[in-house]
Parts: structure tokens; sequence; C-alpha cells
């Protein structure tokens, strides 16, 4: 009989959802010795390995999973993390903050607060171009919507070629390529060795002036320093960031009055327990009929 | 042999895409009382009807028409107007601005003036309920964005009810039912008599008090003082507004410093030539066959 152990801080929530779900078989339980399978935030996950002695599978509900990937820790067990729920909402925001830049939306709010009718143009998605470093489930989602407003898609990606909405691919050392025709650049990079600074000067530098880039992904994708300088310089439009190399961002930081920087707080997506025990259900089915999970982090490739 | 005479203030670049497209036998003249066809800003074609004397056609570029619908002027030819064209735009503002509010933009700039890590939560469109009053072009194209987000759609129009992506749609006596449920409402309604002050204080107080107001049709359909009203009582969570019963808004307009109201300037869809000159030569060619032209605006009913 599988036994299920709950470590997140939504956990009443949690468990009330799989309860209702009525799942055959499964029993939750408190106790970290008994449990086969974990449900939770990697992080909590993460402290309870030394007490998992029985565990067979992890279902995180987040998409990073970086505190289970770490080579210290025992990678024993089936990890499978949260995909396929985060698209939409990176969508939102992504595009939302698109929006907000094209339409001028703070220049308005200005004019308002000065009481002048004043009839700035506004720029369009239509017609622009969005290139995606990462096209996985969240890219090919944001390639949705990207084609919805009549953009022109172009993917940067490791290997796969899967979403048919993107209408152009690079790979590997064509990086600087893919920059240089972008209106908008879009990272949903996971945090790998092969991620870190990969948006570096030479990247920033190939970027048209005019780009705006927003990060939903990692901030280890990132050279901070060279994105200040760009932004500082006028060699880049905007940047729009939604993570950083250390979060919470110290007080000290430099991008904290960058200009044309505008951080949200790691606020771009939020793992619903609705969605996750949706995910959870689904690989429930699969697990107890000894079938390959969904969702499968693959240790060695950190995502 | 057809004559046109273009009336708009971006005349050299009508004219060199028009004379570009080589349309058949058509001949672009300088003197009104030759032409038989008129393409400009309603405006300046109202100004020239007394001269325009062999008039048969007239090319809006504007959606709003209302200087040439006036009882005062003739009505002896037939009028297009410019329609399919704008949706796009419509779109981007519409839901640039719903994404604006529900992301806290303003919120996240503030908290990054004051260097603070804050993680309130960000509403999502998924799930919403948007209402439009108006399903023409515009309000399709509203209503196909607003599926993309994955949100419910209804709508109240006058009779006509040919859009698929509307869920249910509402008319004549069941305007405060269509009010009920809503999350959003935006309104893409034409000046018209029967449109005038639509959005009343009757028809705000049947909304959520979590509702948000979009206008981007014409300001007559709001009655302003009762909006102004809604907002400083907390009984409507926002509106961005577009256009005003009077343009521009004079200073002592108490909207420039009502709460929650975020005022553009006539600005959400611009008149591309390049779009304006496609609707044309798409009518010219029916024009010159003697059929039927395409966005005639019915003179009675003023759109």
């Amino acid at each position: 009989m599988p036994k299920l152990l709950i470590l997140t801080s939504d956990k009443t929530e949690y468990q009330r959802l799989i309860e209702t779900a009525q799942l055959p078989d499964l029993e939750i339980i408190p106790d970290p010795a008994e449990a086969d399978i974990a449900l939770g935030e990697p992080k909590a996950i993460r402290d309870a390995l030394p007490l998992l002695s029985k565990l067979k599978w992890v279902q995180a509900i987040y998409a990073g999973v970086e505190p289970l990937v770490d080579s210290s820790q025992r990678h024993d067990y089936v990890l499978t993390n949260a995909r396929g729920v985060f698209g939409e909402w990176m969508s939102e925001y992504v595009f939302g903050y698109l929006l907000f830049l094209e339409k001028k939306m703070l220049t308005r709010i200005k004019a308002q607060q000065a009481r002048e009718w004043r009839r700035d143009e506004s720029g369009r998605l239509r017609g622009k171009t969005i290139g995606l470093l990462g096209v996985g489930s969240v890219g090919a989602h944001l390639a949705e919507t990207a084609k919805h407003f009549s953009m022109t898609v172009i993917g940067f990606t490791r290997g796969s070629e899967t979403s048919p909405q993107v209408d152009q691919y690079f790979h590997g050392g064509d990086l600087l390529n893919f920059a240089k025709g972008l209106d908008y650049l879009v990272s949903v990079l996971p945090r790998t060795n092969e991620t870190h600074k990969l948006v570096d000067e030479e990247f920033l530098a190939a970027l048209p002036n005019h780009a705006i880039f927003v990060n939903v992904g990692r901030g280890n994708s990132v050279d901070e320093a060279a994105l200040a300088k760009a932004l500082n310089e006028g060699k880049l439009a905007a940047a729009v960031l939604d993570v950083f190399e250390k979060e919470p961002v110290p007080p000290e930081h430099p991008f904290w009055t960058t200009p044309n920087l505008y951080m949200t707080y790691h606020t771009s997506a939020i793992s619903y327990p609705e969605d996750i025990t949706r995910l959870f259900i689904e690989n429930y089915d699969l697990y107890r009929e000894g079938k390959s999970l969904k969702y499968v982090v693959d240790f060695d490739r950190g995502y």
C-alpha cells in the first residue's frame, strides 16, 4: 500500500484535495520513515531525505528542483517536478510586461498626473520578433501566445524542436545569431551548469538596442553586472526580471535603481494546490501501475 | 474613370501607397468638384462635402464617423468606415491594461523604489469572466484573445450573435443581468443615440465591486459623474478609459484625479495608412465592378 508524506506549507489544502480524489490504496502518513512517496517543496524534501528510508518517488510542487538535483544529495528515487501548469501564468506575466512597455503605461500615468492630454504613439506586439531562450512546456506556451499576437517566434534550445509555433530554431554556437534580430528576449531557462551566465556581455551586445529582456527562468543565466551596464549605457531598452542570482535581492544590489529595469520578486507564477494535485493524481495512477512517470527530472541534466 | 480625392494629414503616404498598388483606371485628383470618391478623415470630408458635387463613395480612415453621420449632413453617397483593422490594437490595449492591474505592476514598482522584496500574489486572467459591450469586429477579436487566456466571454449586443468565441449573449432589457457576474467589462460601443449613457449609475451598481471597466469605444456611452462616484466609493476596482464624453478632457475634469482611474488619450488604436489602404483597395475593386461595398455605414444606425 503506497504511503504518502506531504511536506508543504499548504499541507492541509493538499491533504484535503488528495483525500477528496479518493486515490485507490493511497494512505497519507506523518512518518517519513514509512513513506515511499513524498510530495512537497524541494527544500523541505531535501531536509527530510535522511529520514526517508523507503523513498521511491518525489513529486516536487515547483518547477525548480535545485536542492534535490544538487550533487551532494542522494538520487536513488524518481523525481518528478511541476510542469505544464506554469505556461499560462508565464504568458500572462511576459506579455503583460511587454504590453506595459509598448503601450507606454507609465508615460500615460505621468501625463494624467500633469493633467496633460498627450497622444504619444503606442508600440505594438504585432509583427515583432520574440526569442525564447529555452522552449520546454513554458516556452511552447509563450510561443502560442506570441502567435496569437501575430509575432514571429524564434527559439534557442539544446536540441529539441518540438513546438510547432516556433518559426525558427537555433542551437549551440549560434547564440549570437539568435540574438541579432530580436525585439524581445525571454529566458525560461532552468538553473543548470550549462545555463550559467549565458546572457553575458557579448550576448547582450548582440541584441538590438531597442530590445526588451524578460527573465522568468532562473537568475544564474544572467551576468547581472553586464545587464546593469547595458541598461545604464542604453544598449538595451528595458529588462523585466522575476528571478535573480541571489534571492531575495540584497538591498545594496544595483538592480533596485538601474534605469528601465523592472523587478518583480519571484512572483510570476504560483504553484496552486489544485494544479499540482492534478499532476500528482496523474502520476499516482502511473506509479501504481508500475509505469513510467510524467515530468521526470534527469538528475544529471538538472531539469 | 473613377477620380479619387485624398483628404488626410498623411496625404503623401496614402497617395504613395495607392499609386504603388496601380489600381486600374483610378486617377488621384486635387479638385473636390471632380471627385466621385473621397478617402480621408471624417471631419475633413465633412468640411469638403459642399464642394463634392459628384460624390458617390467615401472611405473613412477611422472607425468613428460621427461628423458624417450627423443628421445635419447630406447622406446621398455610400459611406464605408475602417473596420477589421483595429481588433489587434484593441486586444493589445485591453489585455495589456487588465494584466497591468492583475499583475500589480505599480505595487511592484513602488516596492522596487523602496528596495523591498515584496511577494504580493498576482491575480490572473485565467478563469475570469469578461463582458463585451458590443460584439462587432473589435469585440470578436477581444473574445478570441480572452479565449486564448482561458476566460469566459459574455457579450451584450443589439441582436447579432455572430462570434463563436462568445459563450453567452445578452440583449435589450437584460443589461443588468449581463453586468452581474463580470470580472471585467469592456465597452467597444460606437457613439449613437442608443448607446448614450448606457453605463450609468444603475449599471455600475450591478457590477461586482472587484470589477474593472475598460472603455475603448466612445465616451458618450458612460455617465462620467456616476463612474467617478463609483470609483471614489470603491464600488468598482478600476477603470481604464481611452475615450471620453469630451476630448481632449478639460483640465478641471474630475477624472484626472479619480482614484484607480487610468486615462489614455484616444491612443488605443492607430489608423495605419497600410491597413486603411488595404481596405480601400478591397472596396475599390467592388466599386469598379458595381458591387456592394464592405464596411458600409448605416446612416440611421450610426455605425
